[in-house]
């Protein structure tokens, strides 16, 4: 048989998984600390719900891994952690609102498999549902920032406003129907060339005057478009600018201003936003494209409800995927083990010593293979293991032992009760 | 549109999910701290991986859950951790024996949903695959008895050898080809009426006279065993009951034996088991049924890997969804928020000292709704927080805040400077 992974799924072994445990340690204290709790949904759904907020020719549906059970149900694999955070507000009855979640897990795409885009790969998602104001969307950014850096990561904000967008396409007279198109050429300006660009938005219908005009809009500074747009009557740019100024105000008095850009040409793809976007970016350029991002969707979860109320929301989801590729690169490898016993005719004794060490937080591992001790000191050496001990009777009755460290070649005497003090010590 | 789950698969909400998030963290440090590390294998897989080591109308694979890919690839949903764990060993050229790892993970079971069996579930298993004697079988038992008491769980280890077994059933004089049949049945001694049992037994073949000696058998203590059959011929026998010896001198040395039961009708029902196996109970009998259990199988590997070379191994399993049903039961709902802020007026003051308190470690909620303070008190209650504190614009001048205890009502005074430490002290 010939042993193969699918292309798009990968095998961590410890020493990747223990980062890729440690990045979601810190992801999930940090989130809990702004008040973020977990949630966890099924990866297993009925297909109904995945497709039910898509047309039936989206081409997200076709990236559905679909299934069947015993009882001949149409399932599929989930895509992404929104549609089952909308299926949980739905479905829990006594969820009191603001209702801020995390949830970290795997996600599942059937489609081509690209650098950053695997078959199966996990998504950090952070919402709140039921706040409206830009205090959430500063503290939101504020939080990635701080995460990031814990992480490792100086990041540099890039961000903008849905509203602001939309307005100054309509401003130039584009037709109302060609909005979303243009969002979606827009947004790839940094990307594509200006001639690449020019094309694009002809193809779709726009004239010379309306490309130039919309273009020379872009490359406004924040101040030039509170200058034109004071006595505006576009509700778009108006409420746009209204929501940026507060924003900026938040920013500068929580003094990461100098960390965050504002980018009119930022769209963030996906239609489903409404107000503020946002995007992380690696300063030191590790990874060129985003690390992170997010932004508000007002009416997705609003449709999806359809009771009459609105459900305001904000998230941003954390690329648990290029931050640990940074971090991969960067991370010492790290010992796993804190003190190796190899026994000579001590089996019991080690036993018994390991698990004292281990109830006082060490991590030791016990050879019991009766390797010769040449051997165990090159097993220690592959295995990157801090210390090595070898046990006899005499260590067992003096209860004194010597520990080797491995790097250092260096040697040390210590009582039994003096062992958890010095690694303690380290 | 109909807002359900899929049979078998649940969502867990913040305050389950915070339990189960504790549990992880519990299994995943101690199995650290006794050298096991962590690995991370992918949930999809090709199906003629999955379905190798049985044979194609093996009951299990009517219950893979089978998909295809873009690429018409068959595919299918991992049912276990075993089958990923064989294919790392066989797919990593530098891994040096004894390998030692835990991976906690969904699996995935196309079948009827019973009582803790679900369609979609956690496992936790931890193996080592390179050693071959009672040693690790002691320390794994020592292990999985500290960890169930860390969990609050204190377990009764039922343990017995596959070897005693099936030598037993050769010593009555049943054949080769129905000892897996009567394994299979005796191992349910506990659960059915004798009558049943014997009833169970004539289907398969066995008749009277063969019956009654092997049930009398199992009627056996321990040193019965050893008295009778100290000259025995019987390599089954002979070979078990020194390996039980062994192992009880270490249960004997590490001061558990009080805490272990040889029980010489417990088969742990998979054929794949070749030597010690053993199972954990409640001793409090909340879940009636075992809450872990593992064993030595020292073939299965050896099979897939098919170089001629041996590969014992032995692993076992914790029951992370009984541990969590019963640890749910019990414990009393914590609270994840230690202060919520309610600015009047203050909102960038408000965020501002937010976020100082998380870097100190605090987990802090920032009121964004303006809701009146009548309405954030309920708020409070509804969500379990621990304190609560209105912050005007005199609270910002004068440093100083009012924090209440939501549960005793209490009030403290308390400086900016002096909050974390009011909260570390708790």
């Amino acid at each position: 048989m010939n042993l193969m992974n699918l292309k798009g799924t990968f095998d961590f072994l410890p020493k990747e998984q223990v980062l890729r445990n440690k990045i979601i340690n810190i992801l999930r204290t940090n989130f809990e600390k702004y008040g973020y709790l977990p949630l966890e949904t099924p990866i297993l759904n009925y297909y109904d719900l995945l497709a039910y907020k898509y047309d039936s020719n989206a081409e997200i549906l076709s990236e559905i891994y679909k299934l069947t059970d015993q009882g001949n149900r149409n399932l599929g694999l989930r895509y992404d952690l929104t549609v089952p955070f909308c299926k949980v507000i739905g479905m829990s009855k006594d969820l009191r609102l603001p209702f801020r979640r995390y949830e970290i897990g795997k996600v599942f795409r059937n489609g081509p498999v690209k650098l950053g885009r695997t078959r199966e790969f996990y998504q950090c998602d952070v919402d709140v549902v039921g706040i409206d104001n830009r205090m959430i969307e500063a503290e939101q950014i504020l939080m990635a920032i701080n995460i990031y850096k814990e992480l490792g990561i100086d990041v540099l904000v890039k961000y903008n406003n849905r509203k602001l967008m939309s307005g100054l396409i309509k401003e130039v007279g584009i037709s109302e129907k060609l909005v979303s198109q243009t969002i979606g050429i827009i947004d790839k300006l940094e990307k594509i060339s200006k001639e690449e660009l020019v094309k694009n938005l002809k193809d779709i219908g726009l004239n010379g005057n309306e490309i130039t005009k919309l273009l020379s809009y872009f490359e406004y500074e924040f101040n030039d478009y509170i200058k034109e747009f004071q006595d505006t009557s576009n509700e778009d740019i108006k409420e746009g600018l209204e929501e940026l100024k507060e924003l900026n105000s938040y920013l500068e008095g929580l003094d990461i201003i100098s960390s965050c850009k504002f980018t009119p040409t930022l769209a963030r793809g996906l239609t489903i936003y409404t107000g503020v976007v946002f995007e992380f970016y690696d300063k030191e350029g590790r990874i060129s494209s985003a690390i992170g991002g997010g932004g508000r969707y007002n009416k997705i979860i609003t449709d999806f409800m359809n009771n009459g109320n609105s459900y305001p929301a904000i998230g941003l989801s954390f690329g648990f995927e290029p931050i640990y590729v940074i971090l991969n690169e960067e991370t010492e490898e790290e010992s796993l083990i804190d003190l190796y016993l190899v026994p000579l005719d001590t089996n019991l004794e080690c036993l018994k010593l390991a698990d004292k060490l281990r109830k006082n937080g060490l991590r030791v591992l016990v050879e019991m293979n009766k390797k010769k001790v040449g051997k165990c000191f090159e097993y220690a050496e592959h295995e990157n293991i801090n210390y090595i001990s070898i046990i006899g009777s005499q260590e067992i009755e003096s209860q004194v032992v010597r520990i080797k460290n491995m790097k250092t070649k260096e040697e040390t005497e210590l009582n039994f009760t003096e062992i958890v003090n010095f690694f303690k010590k380290m």
